[in-house]
C-alpha cells in the first residue's frame, strides 16, 4: 500500500461506563449495566457501525481498592467477547489474558475457539498481570517478579504458538466412505518441556480461520518491548506527547528486523481519550464537570498503587513526595514512568495529577472538537507516532456514539480511515498476514508451500 | 407440587455430529460444522423450541486416541456457551469445567459472568478429568489419583462457593450523588487456605441472578455419589437397566440428608440415546446400520482406554480378558464397572460390546418408536429411578429434531412435560431454590433473612 493510501486503524477500548473514572457518576451513563449483555451488544454493534477495526476489553484478576467509590468489576472478557461474536459480524474481537495465572493450553484452545466462532476475528492481549492482590486470589503469597514474567510469557508463547501449529489447516478428511476422519500425520504433539510447563499436545481443535488470534501487547517497559518485537502484531501504548510517541514508536519498530520481521508486521496505537466538544470550550467544560466528579479518594488509592507509595500522607496541593526507582518498581513499569515524567514536565501538584490521570490512567486525554481531535490523530498518524489508535470514550455510550458521529466522518472524508470493511477477519482489517504453519511448510511441495506462505 | 403433577426434566446433551460413534459418517450429519457457530445455534434454538430443560456440552483435555478414524475434538464448551447464550432466551446453558486443571477464582468468576450475560441460565458439570493424557497438556507427568482428585474437587468448591458470596445481592449501590458505588461492608475477602488452595477474593463481579450457576455432576463412584449429595443439584449419570438406575437412585437421595439436603434438591437424569423409528424394526434396522458404520480401531481404542487393558490382542469375537480390578482404575471408575456388569449380565463378545457401547459410550441405547421411547422414559420416571432423562441424540441434528417432533409431544400429552416455559432461569425450570447468601442471612433482621431465604 502507498504511503498516501495508508489507512489508520482505529480499536474501541470498551470499559464498563466509560474510561473516566467518575464516568460511571455521570448522567447519561449505564453503571446499572455493566453486567447486562445488552448494553455490550449495543456498544459492539455501535462500533461496527462506525467500521471500527476491532473491540477490546481490559483484565484484572483481583479488585484492587475498597470498592466504596468504584471499582473495576464486571464480565469476565472472554466470556464475553464471545457472547458478542454471536451478534456481530465483521468487528475483531480483542480479550486480554494474563500469561502469569493461565495455563498454556487453556488458552491456546479458548482463542481458537473464539476464532472459529467469530469466523477469524479474535485478538488476544498477552498481559504478565501486575499486582500482588492477583497473586493473593492464585494461591501465590507474593507476585512473580517483573523480568521472571516476561520469561513465562515468552514460553508461554512458544507453547500456545506451537499448539496452534499442531493442527495442519488441512488436517480434517472427514471421508464417510473409507471412515478417515483426520489425516493423523497432520496433527502433530508438540512435547514441549521448559522452565515453567511441560505440555504434549496437539490441542484437541482444528487450526482456526486466522491460523491463530492476532498477538497484542500492552506493556512498554523494556521487557515488554522486547516481547512485543518478537511476539506482538499490535500494541496499545500509553503515550503523552508527540515526541514520545514517536520515539516509541521507532524504538519498537527497530526492533523488529532481529526477529526477522519487518515494520509492518506490527501496528502501533496509542490511547487517547477523547472529550469532544461541539466548540473547544464545550470541550474543555465536559473535562472539567467529570474532573469535579472524581472521588479523591479513590483517585488516590489508584495512583498510590501506581506509584508503590501511599499519597494519602501527603499534601494535595503539594507535589509528589520522593518515589520508588524503576527498578523497585513490581507493577507496570512504563506506566510508573510515565506518571513522574507527566508530574514533572508539567510541574503538577497530587491533586491537578489526579485530573490528568482521571480520564485514562495515563493515557493521553485530549478535550476539543472533532476536527481538533481529527487533526490530533492525523499529526500523529503521519509524523512516524501510530499506525492507529486506541480509542478510549471517557463516558459510555455517548462518548462512543459523539466519536463514531463526528470524528470518524472527518477522518474518512480525510482518506484517512475506511468508510466499509474490505475483509472479514481482523487479520485483514489490520492489514496483516494469515501465519503459514511451518508444519505445512515443510511438508509441502514447493508450489503449494509459496501458496500457504502468501494466504 | 404434588406426585401426580410431577414434571419430568429433559437436558440436551449436544455432542458434535451426534453420540454414536459412526454418527460423523452417517448420511445428514454434519461433521464439517463442529467447528461452526452456526450449526450450534441451529441445535441450541430447535432445544429451545422443544422446550428442554437446557443444554449440555461435555469435555476432555486432550486428543485421547488416534484421530485417524474420529475424535472428540472441537470448540471448547464455554466458549460455545456463551456464545449460545446470545442467541437462546430460555434455555439452560450447562457447561463441563475440569477441578483437577483449573483455577477456582477463574471458574468462580466465568461461571457468575455467564450467568450475567444469559440472564439465569448458568449450570456446571463439575468433572474431576480422568486420563493421563490431560496431565500431560498440564506440566503434570501422571494424573493424580482418583480419591485425591476428589479430595481437591471438594476444596474446590468450598472456594467456588465462597467468592459466589462474597458479594451480597445488594452490594452495588450507584448512588451517582453521594459517588458511592457499592457498600463495602457488602463484598468480603474469602482469605480460603487449605491443602490445595489459598485464595483472598472477593470475586470481582457482583452476584449473579441465579446466585450461582446450577451445580452438575457426572460421576456415579463411590467418592463421586458422596461429592454430589454434598454439592450437586443435577446429576448425569450412566444406568443400563431400571433395577440399576433405581438403586442408584435412592442411594444417591438417601446420602443427602447426611448434608443436611432434601432430596428434591437433588435431580437425578440418566443418559439416553434414543434410536426413533417410524416402527420398531425401522428403528431396529437404523441401529444395526449405524453400528456397521463403525470403525472398529476406533473402538477398540476407546474400549481399551476404559476398561485399562489393551483389547488389540484379544479375539474380537471372544469374550473379554481377565481385566483391572475396580480399585486399580483411576479413570472414570463407575463407568468401569458399568461395562463389565453389562458384558457379564449379557454375556457378549468384545464385538458386540463394542456395538452395545457404540451409542452413548456406556448410557443407555433405547431402539424403538416415539411411544415405546415415551413409555420408558415414563416407566423410569415414575418407578423412582429418574427425575428427568439426559438426552443424547445419536446423530445431529435429525436425532433432536425427531426426538423433538415425536417423543416430546407424546410426553406433553401424558402431562409429563411441559408445553411453556413457566420459569426464565435454570434454577426455575429445574425446580431448585436460589441459593441464599449465608453473609446476607447472618447480617439481616429477622423478617429480611426470611424473605432471602424464600427467594
Amino acid at each position: 500500500m502507498s504511503q498516501s493510501n495508508r489507512q489508520l486503524h482505529l480499536n474501541l477500548f470498551i470499559m464498563n461506563a466509560g474510561h473516566h473514572e467518575a464516568a460511571w457518576r455521570h448522567q447519561g451513563t449505564e453503571p446499572h449495566n455493566i453486567t447486562d449483555i445488552e448494553y455490550f451488544t449495543r456498544l459492539a454493534k455501535t462500533a461496527e457501525a462506525a467500521k471500527f477495526d476491532s473491540l477490546f476489553l481490559a483484565d484484572g484478576l483481583a479488585i484492587n481498592n475498597n470498592i466504596k467509590h468504584g471499582a473495576f468489576i464486571g464480565l469476565e472478557p472472554f466470556t464475553l467477547l464471545s457472547a458478542l461474536a454471536s451478534v456481530t459480524q465483521r468487528i475483531g474481537l480483542i480479550g486480554t489474558v494474563s500469561t502469569t495465572y493461565n495455563e498454556p493450553f487453556h488458552v491456546a484452545r479458548k482463542f481458537a475457539s473464539l476464532d472459529h466462532i467469530s469466523k477469524g476475528r479474535a485478538g488476544w492481549n498477552i498481559v504478565t498481570s501486575g499486582s500482588s492482590v492477583e497473586a493473593n486470589n492464585f494461591s501465590k503469597d507474593t507476585h512473580l517478579a517483573h523480568s521472571k514474567r516476561y520469561e513465562r510469557a515468552n514460553e508461554f508463547l512458544q507453547v500456545t504458538t506451537g499448539l496452534w501449529n499442531s493442527w495442519e489447516d488441512d488436517a480434517l478428511i472427514i471421508d464417510r466412505d473409507s471412515g478417515t476422519f483426520a489425516d493423523h500425520r497432520k496433527v502433530r504433539s508438540i512435547d514441549h518441556v521448559g522452565d515453567s510447563f511441560k505440555v504434549r499436545g496437539p490441542l484437541n481443535i482444528p487450526r482456526s480461520p486466522q491460523g491463530y488470534p492476532v498477538l497484542v501487547q500492552a506493556g512498554s517497559s523494556e521487557d515488554g518491548k522486547e516481547f512485543a518485537a518478537q511476539y506482538a502484531e499490535a500494541i496499545f501504548t500509553a503515550q503523552q506527547t508527540l515526541q514520545e510517541a514517536q520515539r516509541f514508536y521507532s524504538d519498537v519498530k527497530s526492533r523488529l528486523a532481529h526477529y526477522g520481521r519487518t515494520a509492518d508486521q506490527l501496528l502501533i496505537l496509542p490511547g487517547i481519550c477523547p472529550i469532544i466538544g461541539h466548540t473547544e470550550s464545550e470541550a474543555k467544560e465536559k473535562e472539567q464537570e467529570l474532573n469535579e466528579l472524581t472521588v479523591i479518594d479513590y483517585g488516590l488509592t489508584q495512583l498510590s498503587h501506581m506509584l508503590n507509595v501511599d499519597l494519602f500522607t501527603y499534601p494535595l496541593d503539594g507535589k509528589l513526595p520522593e518515589l520508588p526507582r524503576l527498578e523497585e518498581i513490581n507493577g507496570n513499569k512504563s506506566r510508573f514512568q510515565l506518571v513522574v515524567d507527566l508530574a514533572a514536565r508539567e510541574d503538577l501538584t497530587i491533586r491537578q495529577l489526579l485530573h490528568r490521570l482521571a480520564g485514562g490512567r495515563g493515557h493521553r486525554t485530549f478535550a476539543g472538537t472533532a476536527l481538533q481531535i481529527a487533526d490530533q490523530l492525523e499529526e500523529w498518524f503521519v509524523n512516524g507516532a501510530s499506525d492507529g489508535f486506541n480509542v478510549m470514550p471517557p463516558y459510555l455510550p455517548a462518548g462512543l456514539e459523539e466519536f463514531a458521529e463526528q470524528v470518524i466522518p472527518e477522518l474518512q472524508r480525510r482518506g484517512l480511515f475506511r468508510r466499509e470493511y474490505s475483509g472479514h477477519t481482523l487479520r485483514e482489517h489490520f492489514g496483516l498476514a494469515r501465519p503459514a504453519n511451518p508444519h505445512s511448510i515443510a511438508s509441502a511441495p514447493a508450489a503449494a508451500s509459496q501458496a500457504a506462505a502468501s494466504l
